[in-house]
């Protein structure tokens, strides 16, 4: 079957650097959905308004060119990376179709322009989008139940300081946007050199972090020129 | 992008007649999803049985060809059918990219047979698979949220009536299918007959009820030749 995007996502990041490992774990981080522009008369997105949540059914569009095809296993970071699980068993980007699946609370919704704002996507800006759904509750919601590797690896969050002087650099909500996904540590599984300063793109901002043990700190924020 | 089915879905219900109109309002109807040959090694579902949901996304493969291509708004069943919709805020078939999303139980998984027996589907059998993915509660679970003219407008449950000594004919799980899926009221919007004797084909029986005010009754179970 051939499908056509429908929508863009548009967000502060651009690389796969930094990107929520999943949709939720980064609420602060904003981004817009824009429809293209044979959905955009205001038809499209009527009654969404009602709602307070969507799906996203998306490509992944960053994946490296033709690695992981026709694999059948993956290595989920949270599993360490060593450990193979099957490919359906997990959400990896590499799958046997590049779709991914993300369940994003719906800020405002502006249909006259084709545009939905949400929080805490895990898409990256430019991502094309093939889908959008109302999340419906009944059937999309299920509690208590078992969600395999999920439960038994967590994440362990890190803690953040930001260098003085450094906050006022963004806005309020940009600057819990970037506290929040680098608590999530972003860096590449087994990676931990304390000298190494990261650098975060987000929207026209560069943030450099390092990483000491359980704390990361935010050592400079520079608009990109 | 071009996607490949990854898995077929096998059901007793063929037809879009009595097809659950979304994922787990049928919780006893059961069905399998069966990989295609290329992914039955046994790895691709490792690690599946931790789960106890998964997402299955679908091709809506008995759209009426062309029908609804290119139209922007729908018009919901659960809405008496007469009032428009955006189409990204519907779950109706008829959209851009014909992809179906659910959510599904499992009851078992088959790695080394590629299959996954599940409950609670609203697809029909036949129904391409394209994509398999662990249901993952901090993710996907949102509790309290707004579901718009889905929290307005529930479906009334028939009442369900077997006539006497037509329950033995089928198994006791399947008959409790039967009179779920009935008891949703299958029928076309607006059709009110109480004279008229409605098919359900279940696997190989045929079923034939009608329906009275808010009652209906199993009238006929008959094995198909």
């Amino acid at each position: 079957m051939e499908i056509k995007p429908v929508a863009v996502y548009h967000s502060p990041l651009k690389e796969k650097f930094g990107l929520p490992r999943q949709s939720g774990i980064v609420p602060a981080l904003r981004g817009r959905v824009t429809l293209l522009p044979e959905y955009k008369s205001g038809d499209a997105l009527r009654g969404l308004e009602d709602f307070d949540y969507i799906w996203l059914v998306w490509g992944f569009h960053l994946n490296r060119e033709g690695s992981g095809e026709g694999r059948l296993t993956v290595r989920p970071p949270r599993l360490g990376g060593n450990q193979r699980i099957g490919v359906f068993a997990s959400r990896s980007p590499y799958r046997p179709n590049p779709l991914g699946l993300s369940s994003v609370r719906i800020v405002s919704v502006h249909p006259e322009k084709g545009i939905i704002e949400v929080e805490g996507a895990d898409l990256a800006d430019g991502t094309p989008v093939y889908d959008i759904k109302p999340y419906v509750e009944y059937a999309d919601s299920h509690r208590g139940v078992r969600s395999g590797f999920v439960d038994k690896h967590s994440w362990e969050q890190l803690e953040l300081r930001v260098k003085d002087g450094l906050g006022d650099r963004l806005g309020e909500n940009e600057l819990k946007a970037v506290c929040e996904l680098i608590s999530q540590d972003p860096r590449p599984r087994y990676q931990n050199d304390p000298e190494r300063i990261y650098h975060l793109k987000y929207g026209s901002f560069d943030v450099d972090f390092n990483i000491f043990g359980k704390t990361a700190e935010i050592i400079d924020i520079r608009k990109i020129r």
